[in-house]
């Protein structure tokens, strides 16, 4: 199939990778060329904008930082949109707000194209080991098109409903959860180390139990251990999607008290000179630190 | 071993009967006493008092529901500690707070008597098939005892520390967590329901995914259905674990702001007329009547 | 002096009429036209256009309804600014957020004319009788120009410093106030109604001892007799500046927790049916649900 | 008239000095001796019990720490219970909780004494100038003998109602508004400063405005200035309130977040260095901090 792949941050590398492994034609795209060379080792050809990498695709799929580089590679003479052909298909796979996704939505349905979301979770090595959870929505007849192929890039693909927003909403309320699990441990292991007991320990002994998500184990031990660097899953990324959470639940008049709580860590977690370069695990600085108990 | 077990609710039964089971010489005693005789059936014999379930016994278990149960069970001219021979150790097994558990740890110290807490993760049925994730804390000479007899009721037991209170301290920051799963899953739950997607469908997503710790996938379903009844973990029990996991970190002088959040959750449930008969599923109603989603 | 006035709703037309009636020479506008009749009819000349109303002023005062209406009454061919002579000035009373207030600084410097921000605090009978405590905030050449003005339209001009968007954010400040109080008030009354406390009588007891601000009095009455119609402060624009205030807040890396929580509190109040006729006391719709005592 | 009064801490000692100025004959008591002498020194007598301070009392005022001191002077040999006559009156003018004002109006109906609690907002100097704001609550008979001693303390005695308890829910919910005010003005500042604004003259502007409540000009301007110390109003009695809030608030089933939030606050305010010698305004060190702006 000839597919175009715009965004190649450590995700998206790994996904165009796979499809190029998997025999496709693939051109890609990326807006510092640097990181196009090594998909052009492996066999992709590479294309100076973004409409290019979509002109002649059947598929064109992005990955890109939010909802402003999505917008910025969709739009415009540049743009996708100016590209790809009547009756081929968007897949967007970054974590975007609903509002910009449904003005994609709309945007794409003007121009006869289609657009599906097909959110992911997981991080880069279970990308590059087609080891992702897949949610995607979007119209039947995309759909039809779009999942055979993201089948082959994760070990499931959920469907999510008809319009492409709802997948994105499901990755916000990912995202969301798992900055809730973040401060709950946060609060677990400062009460356990104010109660005698080695937090690392804790963790170890909740997850050898029910408590067995990944998340609370990566993050339970990052947190247990007061390790919040390197940035695995960036602070001001898991911001940005507390922050599009926030704004979908205004829109649809949901109050959601422990976002909004979260949302008031990540800003004191920035007042406690957590910056980009911390993990989500740093949020954890703020339930740590009103115990009195980080570790300088 | 002569084994004395205090309290026969659905935990209590279901572990005394193991016991009984493996070979032990089991007298047990419960405060109504119907509730003894299905123990009796299967060959354990019937104290009339804890006292007397204590006396001649290596190792006496209470499972009962609170710490004023407990307390009334050990003290007293009936209670455990009149009964328990020097040396014999005292294992208990319910959900009480700190500061009683270390009450008990100094009465049982007084008395040459061992005390070693040994909480349980796992509902009735896990008991029964010797599934329960169990958490021990106590002197390692106690410890000695008390563990290759908990290795015959659980899929595996956990050594917290020497301190018994550690303890209660961790089944209560367990069941603090599962409240907080319960608050996220009713907001994810309204936000889902309110953009579109079925709550249900949401949940099955997710822990199909990597939310797939038990507690999302047992409280999602009941929350998305908002099938609140029956009381699989009755909502006052988990209110009053609340409360002890909030008096703990007062103690210790840690904020617990979810905790503290929880507990406000619970006083509006009960508004919104939830009581003894729901399930703590029911503090999700919280979230969802918020949204205006609670249907009659 | 010559003066522009722009946008005369309850708060605008006292404040306009004023003006009119201290001998200036008022030019009106407001997008409905019928509103600037009454104006008309003491004296005041009346504009089509906002640039119109600008044309030729020494001063020109705007008064609408938030961000947007502003925006859309300085830009364009037919704005202020289109209007606005050079050295000429734009005292702007509007409840806006920072960043707009920012912007539109900005704007007037590039056309060399000034830009104050005179927000005030009072309602529209305060204005009316010259009773508004007024803050502004801009240079002080404009100060200069703008302050003598100012005092003849309230009871006290504080200044708040150079930069217009300071003013601003002071008004926003205060509106956090407001529905901080509201919220306690509703708290409070919940407690002593459940208490045996008739809410009334606590209320009186209380702003007749040291709780005293009026806001106390007033919202503290409308929550204890539970009478949220008709709105004062309607709900929706006082959510609007929660919304300002929290942006404000994030831009500045500081969080509030009680706007957060008031955040989550206007979302609610939506849900259990409060809108834009129902006054910023139904906030308190929240607590009192909480509680089980909202009366239908 | 005979009076007793027990407790001579700052308030006390000021009340009590007042009763005597008055020519009532005063009979005081205080755990620690040295603080009788100066009412001694105006002429008083000096008890050397609660019981003999109430001994021939028709009015015996107590105003003492927290619960647990008032139930000490109250019950046992020496206690007030002891010595005062039957159809004599116990005034309680302690900030103490619900539950404890119950239980002790139940222990005078069973002896035939009365009991009137007669809280008060102010503080020592209000005391000594007999400014304070006094609400009392107790059956009418009562309330006749002690009200009119009570105008003569205060510049206003407010009637609760006729259960005791309510006087003391009614003085709590004030302490909780007062903690709130604390807060509200800490996330003020804070939000002020980073925003350009010196905090001392945003409270100065909107305490001259209609935020004019005591409460607001008082700790507006300590949080201004991260003036924590010394102590007007001790951090930990402050807490001890907000303790005895929840509790009534929780028997009551009424959700108060506002106190929530706070009780956490505290928590987190002791973490951060704050104690016994410092102001309830050091609540504010959370806001402060949250935001990176404390000062050391």
């Amino acid at each position: 199939m000839k597919i175009g792949f715009v965004g190649l941050g450590a995700m998206g590398a790994a996904i165009a990778k796979n499809l190029v492994e998997s025999g496709h034609e693939v051109r890609v795209f990326n807006r510092s060329p640097a990181r196009a060379e090594p998909l052009r080792a492996v066999g992709a050809s590479v294309a100076t904008t973004p409409a290019e990498a979509a002109r002649g695709a059947e598929i064109v799929f992005t990955m890109v930082s939010d909802d402003a580089a999505l917008t910025a590679v969709t739009y415009g003479d540049d743009g996708i949109l100016s590209g790809l052909a009547k009756g081929a298909l968007h897949v967007s796979m970054s974590t975007i707000g609903v509002a910009t996704s449904e003005a994609l939505t709309a945007a794409h349905r003007d121009t006869h194209t289609g657009f599906v979301s097909a959110i992911v979770f997981g991080r880069p090595d279970a990308a590059a080991a087609r080891k992702l959870f897949i949610m995607a929505a979007g119209a039947d007849e995309h759909l039809k098109v779009a999942v055979p192929v993201l089948e082959t890039l994760g070990q499931s693909v959920g469907i999510v409903g008809a319009e492409p927003a709802q997948a994105n909403l499901v990755k916000l309320i990912g995202n969301f959860m798992l900055s809730v699990i973040v401060e709950t441990m946060g609060e677990a292991c400062a009460v356990a180390e104010k109660g005698g007991i080695d937090p690392s320990r804790l963790v170890e002994l909740l997850t050898n139990a029910s408590f067995n998500a990944p998340a609370y184990k990566i993050y339970g031990a990052m947190i247990a251990q007061q390790r919040f660097q390197p940035a695995g899953f960036s602070l001001p990324l898991c911001q940005k999607d507390n922050r599009l959470m926030l704004a979908a639940a205004e829109t649809l008049a949901v109050p959601l008290p422990l976002a909004s709580f979260v949302h008031d860590r990540f800003l004191a977690a920035r007042a406690r000179g957590a910056g980009p370069d911390h993990d989500l695990s740093a949020l954890a600085l703020c339930a740590l630190s009103d115990a009195g108990l980080v570790r300088e």
